[in-house]
């Protein structure tokens, strides 16, 4: 099977989804802002991972997009809010003006919350058409990961560690919950749409800490390795900010080793599933390999 | 039946379960930052809404306690933004210091998408637990009336509007929909869980309209008629910042015969579910017999 070429596939479903959910209409500016945002372009990796481990434990991916597609509104919204001068002040993003460098920043806040709570919008609507009650599991697992035991929680321990020298434990904490909570959310969740058992749904868990984990421990290396043409970003930022990182508390080997070991567990655990999780282990290969 | 006496203790039962839920942990900081400012006072319009819709169709309120709570860290989240310097630039609500001058920036952005997050962790945690389809489209009510049928799509045209002259359907909108949203969902919410038929949703959804003019009817004429001391806030605010309200566009007399109109009607409405609304409606003309 070419798997690039469903790779892209899944891509312009999810895009198209995202764009008819987010149609311009009245009051525009809102959602213009949230368009623009969302619409920025993006890897779409957690609605990719969403998708794909529906499809891995044989479950259909049209009963995952409006799943998929919050994922991604979650994931906007937090870069949106991440970008505020009250949080990193960021004027760019993949090249482009952030949010409240283009509308304001009281528009980007409202961006930002209207996209959180757009997802959940969208999540509720599925829930309510099919009135499948796993659905709300999924649901629960989304809103749990994005908030109070994940994303949420990372990111404030994540602002509260700048410029401190922090331990071990946080810095993974900040790493398994700020990168990886949306990741294992998205696997649990389209496991679960798709049919998974419980026991499958905590084996997607284990799967997603381990991608989010070499996800994130990938990105201390490159802004090490990597030059600012390859990147499409600055490198060497931790360095410069000070920031504490996988690579300055352990060291460029042990985070290479790290990186391996965590990465090719992951591939195997997905093997588990079978040849239904061929893309899904594809994937995940292509989300290691990548050099930016 | 004392009136008085059961509003209080419905108030102390949905500010114990509030406390319960947000209990303190880690990270302490956005723990304490969202407790700090759900935790300082207000009237918990909403939830006690919530809790006498469903008491007024005959359902059990230990149902509704977190869709209860839930509205109420929904409605704290707005005010917490809408006080950012980005927005209104408040220092001081219910003479208490706003989040983000106790705090920070950062962490105001934070609480306020913790609140709102949080509450559909406890909505989704509800619904699981009980096993409700009918619990999840009391959900989506929350969802789409906070957002982009209610509360948000209100509050953008309110902030656009600002030193603007808007048209009487531009007022009307963002009363009812920045006031209203969660006024409507929660007697909604608060009706489907209880058992209404959807012909009965409707009705609180007419009436949830009503009760919403009319506070805001209330406020704008109360910022015209009141004093600093009675009102715990500045008066003659709105005139101060060219802001058009109720009665700016429709001249006091209108106003108040409007306000005494929608009031009457949404009493009577509330009447048509007899004894056990009779809670419901008293609580409704307290609302409609405030002076602050």
């Amino acid at each position: 099977m070419n798997f690039e070429k469903k790779l892209n596939e899944y891509i312009e479903k999810v895009n198209f989804n995202i764009d008819s959910y987010l149609e311009l209409r009245y009051p525009e500016r809102i959602f213009e802002a949230m368009r623009y945002s969302i619409l920025a372009g993006g890897k779409r990796l957690r609605p990719l991972l969403l998708l794909s481990a529906c499809e891995a434990v044989g479950g259909n991916i049209e009963d995952c997009m409006p799943f998929a597609c919050a994922m991604e509104m979650i994931h906007t919204y937090s870069l949106i809010h991440d970008d505020l001068p009250a949080m990193d002040n960021d004027d760019f993003r993949r090249g482009k003006p952030t949010c409240h460098k283009v509308y304001d920043e009281g528009i980007a806040i409202l961006a930002g919350d209207g996209l959180l709570n757009y997802a959940f919008e969208v999540i509720f609507d599925a829930i309510c058409k099919k009135g499948d009650i796993n659905l709300a599991k999924a649901g629960k697992i989304i809103a749990d990961y994005s908030g109070s035991k994940g994303m949420l929680v990372g990111q404030v321990v994540d602002i509260e560690s700048e410029g401190k020298e922090i331990d071990k434990d946080t810095l993974l904490y900040i790493h398994d919950n700020k990168t990886g909570g949306l990741i294992k959310a998205s696997l649990m969740a389209g496991a679960l749409i798709g049919g998974a058992s419980e026991k499958e749904v905590e084996k997607f868990k284990e799967i997603g800490y381990k991608i989010g984990m070499a996800f994130q421990i990938k990105d201390d290396i490159l802004d090490v390795t990597s030059t600012t043409e390859v990147l499409g970003k600055p490198v060497l930022s931790d360095v410069k900010n000070n920031k504490i990182t996988y690579v300055s508390l352990f060291g460029m080997e042990k985070a290479k080793e790290d990186f391996e070991k965590l990465s090719e567990e992951a591939v195997k655990l997905i093997g588990e599933f079978g040849e239904k999780a061929e893309f899904l282990q594809w994937y995940a290969k292509s989300l290691i390999n990548r050099n930016k």
